[in-house]
């Protein structure tokens, strides 16, 4: 059986923000298959590939994963730093989507090798143009990194 | 005098691809004021404020670099690897545009810590597309590192 491609692994523990993301994916046809994690201890354990999600591959990576920073267990700060201080999952594109403002968060997240980071506008119209925008540029203009690239080698 | 914001360093040997982009980007009107660097030292001149760019200031980077692979003198690779390996410049966001479609320049680039990667399309009408869809991500979806990133604390 192949293995389930993700297009997302969308961190996000507020019910709502995670079903206004995936319908504004889904409205652009941009993403069939999005895996939300609800804490930051679930999306670690989906992208080690470890506990609940020990039948997954490193080779089988979400194309991008979208990463809110306030999260129960293990915060976005942390989830990020260890997709990028391991070779496994360094080359995943990870693009902070967060309400915060706060100077310290974006400084953290721009040194541990955010890929981008977006600010979660509070309007409704807004937030589903920028996530069309992130969809687009992210699954369709980016280049991914081939499998190679996730093997450290 | 205020010193001159660069939207974008756009780092291009090849003049024709060089206008073609810039002209994309004014199209849209999605940024006014671009530095072009011919090849990597230059580049390395403009973001690293020595040589010719002495009087710039590490306080006052372009909002996106981007970065062809193939330059003359100092690689795309060697300027990639400069910036994230200096925490002055590792919050500037990186955006590869190569013509190259080979996996091993898509693994180093991400394993270098790459903002972005995207194959330059032969199509024109697809190039100005894609330069369309990286002006509007970077310059109005993407939230800036403020100064304090460039600082390394």
């Amino acid at each position: 059986m192949t293995p389930q491609v993700y297009e997302i692994l969308l961190v996000e523990d507020d019910p709502a923000d995670a079903e206004l993301t995936v319908h504004a994916l889904r409205k652009e046809r941009l993403a069939n298959h999005i895996e939300v994690a609800r804490d930051g201890a679930e999306a670690l354990d989906f992208l080690f590939c470890r506990g609940a999600y020990s039948n997954r591959s490193f080779t089988n990576p979400p194309r991008v994963v979208l990463l809110d920073l306030k999260l129960p267990k293990i915060s976005g700060h942390e989830v990020l730093r260890a997709m990028k201080e391991d070779e496994r999952t360094r080359a995943i594109p990870v693009v902070v989507l967060t309400s915060s403002n706060q100077e310290r968060d974006l400084v953290e997240c721009y040194q541990l090798g955010v890929n981008s980071y977006i600010q979660k506008p509070v309007d409704l119209q807004k937030f589903q143009e920028v996530v069309r925008h992130f969809g687009m540029y992210w699954l369709v203009v980016n280049h991914l990194p081939p499998l190679a690239a996730y093997s450290g080698k």
